[in-house]
């Protein structure tokens, strides 16, 4: 099918969030057996889930995170700490459960797929095992240097799209509540700044960040490549394909195609940090109100993802300057949104309870 | 036996963090396989478990809060939004698991135990089941009000903390690795308020905030009633008991008592909020050491907060705008901190993993 107009019906496709059961579950918290509102964000995040599953019962038990995977033409500008070979052996320890990400997902209970979207080298997992947690959706072996020109073609950008909404889809079809967005790709804060310049109108130096640790000429050379990459390429701000194919990464667009997935099946999005949320630009101007799907899971470390997400209107859940990447911020956060879900859902009112209000 | 001396006996046997283990632990984080510290507070919070536990594994399986509950004669200043009996309601409230604290804990694993710390009304449970999680340490019925003089008699301060320390002495041998301080108490952040002028030295202005929703003359009744406690009593800011018995609560010293416990038998205590905090200022007062065992929860919406947090040399893990209490900040915080210990124990070292790390 054509992907340009499969990508068009999906945009068309998303609904806005349900103001009546906004409304419905506002009303409820303020029968809960407490001062009013007096959790804060618990009652603002349960109510949205709750406008979001159009039900007055928000469940968030099923969790499922995501971890796109890419390689980045743009590394040989030296915008990285780590070698490109490092995306693969993470994507290796990803399915032997030796990450970050692993560790705290077993911890809030959410299920972990890692999607190769284009690392450079070729991989199958070896095991029946890994093969459950992995699933291969690669557009190419790694983007184009976007200093040199586009990093990838516009229909390589509509499929990295489409392959991260088949994913997304596909768990929401066995289940999932809520969906998290993750990534793994050496060099990928560089892409993701250049889209958050495109996206916010911000310039590179307020954009670009350190990432895994680079020093300060590595920061130059960050800075240069993003300013030469928009220079060189012409990305337009209103066409999120267009942006995309001109400076982002395989990874970034999965990451975009998985938030358009939870926004047309009505299925909450944790967004991560600064890559991912360089995805959520994407999908935010592809689908202005998939932003009414996102949460922000964490602020990062990374200087530029403040700027991006109130370009979003997003207020992220917590802050505690972490900056791995991987869904990690975006899965601990899901522990926060379940305790808000909980708290809606188990909380006696003044009634039940007999407490007297006033 | 003598509850000064006993005081005396548990405030010498606290011990410092051991920072052999810290030192031990901030290596291992070095080599797990991502960027240089790339979790940010979570290593910290890690490392820190590891140096109070004595330990590399950190473990926070096994999760205890405790709600002290009080009453409190300022409330005849006109001090609080809500009538006396409610704190008896939410008493009840919580052993039939319908609160805030409940639903909370559930979901974070933490069992509740409820403590009659000195509320006005006679009060025990009904059933068996109700009994477990319900104990019965009352000092009197209500504090005095301390605009007219002491809240209570020094006797009597200390031992609501010596009562505290009992309740957490008995789950932390009964397996308990990390604990958690509540409170109920109508009117209780009036005190709460005495307590953060007379230690960190700050202005009732600064102190005083709307606690469960009073109006501007709530507001000036509650800055009166602090400044004239202060006057009438003029508690000794180097005497915790002291300033404890003159202008605190009995559920305050249930708190620095629990806290005390933690400190001395070497198990983290996650404080609250405002109450809390207010109780672990007693603590820091009585022990100086005590601080190295306390995790603040979250940043309460209680204006004063930041200013007692700032004079323990804490910081907040959660800040959601929440101003409950009940322990419900320090309870969610516990997921967190859960989280940062299976980090530490579970994720693979580069080598392990086989990533390259330059």
């Amino acid at each position: 099918m054509d992907r340009e107009k499969r990508l068009k019906e999906i945009v068309e496709g998303i609904e806005p969030i349900d103001g009546s059961f906004l409304e419905k579950a506002r009303a409820h918290t303020a029968e809960l057996v407490m001062p009013p509102r007096a959790l804060g964000r618990l009652h603002e995040i349960a109510e949205r889930i709750c406008a979001i599953q159009r039900t007055e019962r928000p469940d968030v038990s099923k969790k499922n995170i995501f971890v796109f995977a890419g390689d980045h033409g743009v590394v040989e500008e030296g915008v990285s700490a780590f070698p490109q070979v490092v995306s693969l052996e993470m994507v290796k320890c990803f399915i032997r459960g030796g990450a970050g990400i692993n560790a705290i997902s077993r911890h809030v209970g959410a299920d972990v797929v890692v999607v190769d979207m284009g690392i450079v080298p070729d991989f199958e997992p070896a095991s029946e095992e890994e093969k459950k947690i992995f699933r291969n959706m690669k557009v190419r072996r790694g983007t184009s240097n976007f200093v040199k020109g586009p990093a990838m073609s516009r229909e390589e950008a509509l499929e990295a799209i489409l392959n991260g909404f088949k994913v997304a889809e596909e768990a929401i079809e066995s289940g999932a509540r809520i969906i998290g967005t993750g990534d793994m790709g050496i060099g990928n804060t560089t892409p993701s700044s250049a889209i958050g310049c495109v996206v916010t109108g911000e310039g590179a130096k307020v954009m670009v960040g350190p990432g895994t640790g680079v020093d300060e000429e590595g920061m130059r050379k960050k800075i240069t490549a993003v300013e030469r990459g928009i220079e060189v390429n012409q990305p337009d701000p209103a066409d999120g394909v267009d942006i995309l194919s001109k400076v982002g990464g395989f990874e970034i667009g999965g990451i975009a195609g998985c938030i358009l997935a939870g926004a047309y099946y009505k299925v909450p999005v944790v967004v991560d940090g600064f890559i991912s949320t360089a995805g959520a630009l994407i999908a935010a101007v592809l689908a202005p109100v998939s932003k009414e799907y996102m949460f922000s899971g964490h602020c990062s470390e990374e200087p530029g993802h403040r700027r991006m997400l109130s370009h979003l209107g997003l207020s992220p859940i917590l802050d505690l300057k972490m900056r791995l990447g991987e869904g990690t911020g975006g899965a601990l956060s899901m522990s926060i949104i379940e305790a808000a879900c909980r708290v809606h859902k188990e909380v006696m009112t003044f009634e039940q309870a007999g407490v007297s209000k006033e």
